[in-house]
């Protein structure tokens, strides 16, 4: 296989969303985390996923992200409607309020690999049930890095479950309160050194607009978030970030080897995936649905990132 | 004047805390706004203080005072009680919750410089009523920098005489909510901008636990805040951040024509004033009143400074 081109597997969710936020509303828009990982991802790297839809949901779309470096062969289409999902923001733009979940197809979804899938070095996991994320990851073959996010409804309603597949997880990104809950600890540093014991040898914890936090085996990098005057709909800000994140790693040929062969070259790199998935989430922020990230470029990144550099640095002299 | 001595004067509480966090409560320990700013500033630069305190004010702490290069002879002793604030922090550290306040001797506070003091180069105006803040001001000739707190109390209840005191200020150091009270915006970059044209053109937003984020007239600087595992009691942290903050700066020469002259220059030494500034507040909380600020030395400071700049850094490759 040629290093350069290194496909992401990444299963998830694609939905129809009807989000309400301070800025206004949109109603039965395209959502759902596979569809934000994977615009965002697919700008460093080729992305397959693995998906359920309904026949509701529109073919065109399915078509715009194939000529975007996404291979959505491994989305089933099946009878009945696409999964809904139904939320606000208020204030606090940093947490969704569900107000209803329709799972629709969703309930039934057997994530099964076409044999083109099973052989990609790169995975991420999106947010569903741990049994399913366990099911994917066992049907690739030989992966060399496993990413995976999660929340709330799992850390408490399936912890053995999850608890099972992070044993065989690289990289976890999830968002603080859910690192909290997950390791009953209250302070940032010691909820991930006992995630690390979990599983995960390195994990993002996200904090809205304030940053996230990485840790790795051999460091820890603050990052802040970029400045958004404008926050439209923070819906997906999590899964483009994890999408910039993993694009970049799978880009720049990381692997679970080299994070244990060369741990100081590994936490640099994931210090500039950080910072990419930083920038990525600021501009899906900044419009509903996955609009603003359809016609985002890598140059709108690169432009985007420079300034945050200059943001988070300490200046020459 | 040797410029390697530039003293710093400043005016503010000194008073008596009874506070309840999460971790425990302390009951009439020393506090007051001047007591942390001038602990941390006199780590950097000598520090005058003006304030007033009651005869039941311990003499010991301000002889402590006078042997950590805090200048104490502008302190009025005067009949009656020292200011005493209560308040409790509940699961959010980063916001105290008032109980009460007893003005006591403060209510009649009529700051009067001694001859002494007229000449400090460097004011740092604490977070008191904004027209005592400007009689101070007057009194000083020629200062060369001037620093200010504020709270939301003055920006809602005395916002003319507090704008009159802001035009007359360098750089204001206020947290977010105050920041988005005073500008009536909700975005920090706006905030900060509106707030440049009130008069001072450097302003700091201080985000608690999430770090702050400094805006100058030619950049803007995002800060982590240091990971903090055993946050006691956080009174105190935005007062420390000050008194590092402007400490550093005096201890650097800044001045207000250096800004005009070399704004870049200027705008990387507030950089680095910052990060002084963050980890000062971060021992502060290690500990109820002013405890750590007591013992702490400027080698504890520069090693959790290597430290949180680490964290900060994208690393060599």
């Amino acid at each position: 296989m040629n290093t350069k081109i290194r496909p992401i597997l990444t299963v998830g969710s694609m939905a129809f969303d009807s989000v309400r936020t301070p800025s206004g509303k949109a109603d039965n828009v395209l959502g759902g985390s596979v569809n934000y990982f994977s615009l965002a991802a697919s700008l460093f790297t080729p992305v397959k996923i693995v998906a359920v839809v309904g026949e509701d949901f529109p073919k065109e779309h399915l078509e715009f992200l194939s000529k975007r470096n996404v291979d959505v062969t491994g989305v089933q289409i099946v009878p009945g409607k696409t999964f809904h999902w139904v939320g606000e923001y208020d204030g606090n733009l940093n947490e969704a309020k569900t107000l209803s979940t329709a799972l629709n197809v969703f309930e039934h979804f057997d994530p099964k690999l076409p044999a083109s899938h099973t052989d990609c070095p790169v995975v991420f996991l999106a947010n569903i049930d741990p049994v399913l994320q366990e099911q994917v990851l066992n049907q690739v073959k030989d992966h060399e890095l496993v990413a995976m996010d999660s929340m709330n409804f799992w850390i408490t309603g399936k912890p053995a479950e999850l608890k099972k597949t992070l044993k065989r997880v690289d990289l976890l990104c999830i968002n603080e309160k859910e690192a909290f809950l997950l390791s009953d600890e209250t302070s940032l540093e010691k909820a991930a050194k006992k995630i690390q014991t979990m599983g995960p040898a390195n994990i993002i914890i996200k904090r809205g607009e304030y940053g996230s936090a990485l840790f790795t085996k051999t460091g820890i990098f603050l990052a802040p978030a970029c400045l958004v005057e404008d926050v439209i709909d923070p819906t997906g800000a999590g899964d483009s970030f994890a999408g910039a994140v993993v694009g970049y790693l799978a880009a720049n040929g990381a692997n679970r080897s080299q994070m244990q062969s060369d741990p100081s070259a590994w936490d640099q790199l994931l210090r500039r995936a950080v910072v990419n998935g930083t920038v990525m989430a600021s501009f899906t922020i900044q419009d509903f649905s996955i609009n603003r990230l359809k016609t985002l470029t890598k140059e709108d990144l690169m432009h985007r990132k420079e300034k945050l550099l200059r943001m988070m640095s300490l200046g020459q002299a």
